[in-house]
């Protein structure tokens, strides 16, 4: 049952040499890697509004400066970042390079900031776009949590299925989301132009404004640079690419790069020369497009498509997060189960852990993750800085030819993007506070496990000087509730291991049904040792496990070793374990967790 | 941790020998096994008056000979129930008596009614109770079901403790509670007396009334009588009673009729001869409170008990589910488990699926259990017609001495017991009808189940026909996921097991690995076999259980037992599982259900 549901959800399984088929050329990859850094184009202009309204809407003009800033900074981390797909083709990006250039804890921190980071994506964004569904419906919104979750799932059923069927699914809508924002702001241009614009609703660029402050174009240019949050995705996922992954996924990255400069641009000079002012229930994408359309068809794609591609947004952490969970699971920083390739060769458990974790934030801030977007760039710019400041300390090591140029280019990305962090922590300390804490955590949570694992690999490595003891002979304990086939099939078999000494154990709660026990089992079988233990409590382990202790001690003096033979019967269907007290499951449990005694469990079947 | 934990809620252990100690004198049986009809005072005379109310106030002087209806009927209740205390006096109540004089179904009948109706006292009476209390403090009204929660769990833990020490608590406010209603009833009638009370307030009782009607008559009654659930309880409770057990029993059974009597004979009164009509905000209890007293200490007094009485109502079906599922369980119709008793004596698995079951109620009906009154109403009178007619039949068949005068009781309650039944069912068809569906479900539910035991009892019978099929000898697989220090101890174990044939299994997912792998076990271990299959989906229990079934096969041919070894490495602390794929769990599962081969667990336990 459960397993057809799964081949519907997910399809069949793929053999692993399939693993070719899976990879993405780079119309679908731009599509799949990119939704999550074109979608900030739908709020980046809104934040750098949002911040310099504080002052007056006068003050809107910088908002030209400030996104020519911003281009600066995205031109760096393209150019960085290729540099990256090239030095580091396996992918793997903030995390592996700083891991090699910095040490391991300058990568745990770049690693650390992204995983959280990736599951903020999802909660964040899959949260924005149902609410700009519920803002068209209404009626929707007590439903906002139940939608989100949903969008979740859906997102998670599409990766779980596969990377090239889940990027022909979205990327229709990354591309409609692209041409309407062209037709936009194309149409806005050809207005101005053509002066059906009225050109008075702006302050000109470089009115003198009072009580500006550098204080405050900072935190303008650090919200506006939350639409950059995303551009790292291509060079993690370089494995997803179709051969030559490097060059294609360079390439991918420079059109992704081009098309987001394009559309930020766009929108922050449309909303200055139209003088738009950010407001609580309309977007500032909304408002350019009913200043430019009115409320027609058009109006209502921006607005369909806008809430499109902020709820595939997330796809991008799908896409990431496995990636990375397997780097870290490779170096031992986390679980193992991160490693394994799923039925359609996924990553399964990374995208399982993803989508459930997303859902707990989503369920936890009961929808309203917006409170979350600054803690989410904070932790993307983190790794940015760690990144670039790795490849200067890659190229001053190493020298290539022509690494000059690359040094300036990858400081220059480290600069600007470690001012955005500091930035950040001046200006939103309240908001971001929470990465100082939880990042300790999860690095000392990271060192722990490597621990753990390098401490068992060392037990389990068969070259250890200790041999293993000899073992002589067997003890063969049978706790035994009756006289029943059960129990006689678990003894024929303890018989049937010759040279086993075999003791029968019986617990009774009650001394008249100790004895009746004792004579009744001398006529069944004589020939094997029966010993009856009294329960005063009413449990069968507490004395069942004293006496095994008792025998091991003397089995263990002669180097013999103790097994415990479990009678089970295993009902025909499943519900009918309910009716019945199978000790024999917590028995098992308690001697293999506290004991080193073998325990073997006889199954006998029943047929009805 | 648990264990601690657990101790500190519910107490050591106590040993088996302790019983008697656990069992109630007269006085603490009242409480706490009279709670349930007590409490019902504080609604049943209201029942009565809502009825009434729909054809006018002026109808009020019927409650009066319609609570001599009740009284007559409370009066034959007490009294067949008497006869059925000597009658039966291992307890069991209407279950036992109907099973044993009407047959199988009718027990069940009256079983399954009383199951499920213990759950719906429990969630009802807690309900009301919370309700009661946040009418008090209406800033907690939106606490209602979490408080009610809290509630049931208290109860829940005071009874696994045990019933003397629950009783210990539980006595107080039930005493309290007979207290208050006695000052009030005393002080009400004082005032009557005196002349203080207006005598003006009501209708003299004959007045005709227009619009009344036989069936308006009969639905007040039957709403009256919701005042008598309860009084069942003692008689399936008679175990929990000290020796002489019968006679304690039937003495604190008068005991508790005559004051249920005293209290439903008074409230009825005052109630008429105040005039009070009932009010959705105020009860009827606090309006005669308001009346005697105004607002001062008293009607405080009255208010508290009042409440108090309503959540340790609950305590009845505490007391009562639990024995009645022993029953039913030793009948083979419910899981064994209910059998066992717990650390402190209690059936505890009865009463730790009480208080679940009611807790799902509760939070299903959000706290209005109000609308459950009716149909656990019902689900009271059908055991007791099926009890009083179970006993008639005995009467006639056994004929003892005075049996004429003993038939003539159990008649006359079978009778009114049967007809309230039918007015239930006539008059609140609306609410009543789920129990016409659950019955049956419920009773097929009871027969699947002892037909399950019953299958299984002759499958295990060693008497049964088939001999057991000889071993000639063993054949050991050991899945090896490589080369370490955990195989080499299954390894060595196997290879002490003499006369078995060793083949170690290993699954692997790449061609190459494959060959690497075989090379090196040559090296390690040239003298056991290795096979090593290949996966094509990333899967080790699919090939390894084909596998299996090869060995098995052909094993089966010459009378060989398939063993499967499997090495699993413990990790020193529990959280550490969470780091390691163990597969060894699945297997073993899927290998127990499946396949008729016997599983060992090697344990190698790491030391850090």
């Amino acid at each position: 049952m459960f397993s057809s549901i799964k081949r519907f959800l997910i399809g069949r399984p793929l053999k692993s040499n399939a693993l070719g088929e899976q990879k993405l050329n780079k119309t679908k990859a731009l599509a799949i890697l990119s939704s999550d850094a074109l979608s900030s184009v739908a709020y980046g202009p809104e934040q750098i509004l949002i911040v310099l309204i504080t002052v007056s809407a006068a003050a809107f003009w910088y908002s030209i400066p400030i996104a020519v800033g911003v281009l600066i900074l995205l031109t760096a981390l393209i150019l960085s970042y290729r540099q990256i797909i090239f030095a580091y083709p396996h992918g793997g990006g903030a995390y592996v390079v700083s891991k090699e250039n910095l040490g391991i804890n300058p990568g745990l921190i770049a690693g650390g900031s992204l995983l959280v980071d990736y599951i903020l994506t999802v909660a964040v964004s899959v949260s924005a776009g149902t609410d700009a569904i519920t803002s068209a419906f209404p009626s929707l919104h007590a439903y906002n949590v139940g939608i989100a979750i949903v969008f979740v799932v859906f997102i998670t059923i599409l990766n779980l299925r596969g990377v090239t069927e889940s990027a022909s699914v979205l990327a229709y809508p990354v591309y409609l989301f692209v041409l309407a924002l062209f037709i936009l702001i194309g149409v806005g241009l050809y207005n101005i132009v053509t002066g059906e614009a009225s050109p008075d609703l702006h302050t000109p660029i470089g009115t003198p404004i009072a009580g500006i402050s550098l204080f405050i174009l900072l935190r303008a240019f650090a919200s506006g640079s939350s639409a950059l949050t995303g551009v790292e995705a291509i060079s993690n996922a370089i494995p997803n690419f179709k051969d030559p992954a490097p060059n294609n996924a360079a390439k991918t990255l420079a059109a992704m790069g081009a098309l987001l400069a394009l559309l930020f641009t766009g929108i922050v000079y449309l909303a200055y020369y139209y003088g738009i002012t950010p407001r609580a229930e309309v977007t500032v994408v909304s408002q350019i497009a009913e200043e430019t359309f009115g409320r027609n068809f058009m109006y209502f794609f921006v607005q369909g498509t806008t809430a499109l591609i902020l709820i595939l947004a997330a796809n991008t952490g799908y896409s990431a997060f496995p990636l990375l969970a397997v780097n870290l699971a490779t170096d031992k920083f986390i679980p193992r189960m991160f490693t394994v390739r799923g039925d359609r060769l996924g990553y399964s458990n990374g995208i399982i852990i993803l989508g459930l974790s997303s859902i707990v934030l989503i369920v936890a801030f009961k929808g309203h993750t917006e409170q979350l977007i600054p803690l989410y760039a904070v932790g993307v710019f983190i790794p940015f800085t760690l990144s670039q400041t790795g490849m200067m300390m890659k190229w001053i090591r190493e020298k290539p030819k022509g690494w000059i140029s690359k040094l300036i280019i990858n400081s220059t990305g480290a600069l600007i993007s470690f001012t955005v962090t500091i930035v950040f922590f001046l200006t939103k300390f309240a908001q971001v506070w929470p990465v100082l804490v939880f990042l300790p955590i999860i690095i000392y949570v990271f060192h722990r496990n490597r621990n753990h694992y390098e401490a068992v690999g060392n037990q389990l490595r068969i070259n250890a000087s200790e041999p293993a003891s000899p073992i002589e002979g067997n003890v063969i304990v049978i706790p035994v509730s009756g006289m029943t086939h059960v129990v006689e099939n678990s003894l024929n078999y303890a018989k049937s291991l010759s040279a086993a000494r075999i003791i029968a154990v019986h617990v009774a709660f009650e001394r008249e049904d100790e004895k009746k026990f004792e004579e009744k089992w001398k006529q069944w079988q004589p020939d094997i040792r029966l010993v009856t233990l009294h329960s005063h409590y009413r449990s069968i382990i507490q004395p069942l496990t004293k006496f095994v202790d008792i025998v091991e001690h003397k089995a263990s003096e002669s180097n013999y070793r103790v097994t415990v033979v479990i009678p089970q019967f295993i009902p025909k269907k499943g519900w009918h374990n309910f009716l019945h007290n199978q000790s024999s499951f917590l028995i098992r449990a308690f001697l293999l967790h506290r004991r080193s005694v073998v325990v073997t469990t006889v199954p006998y079947h029943l047929k009805k």
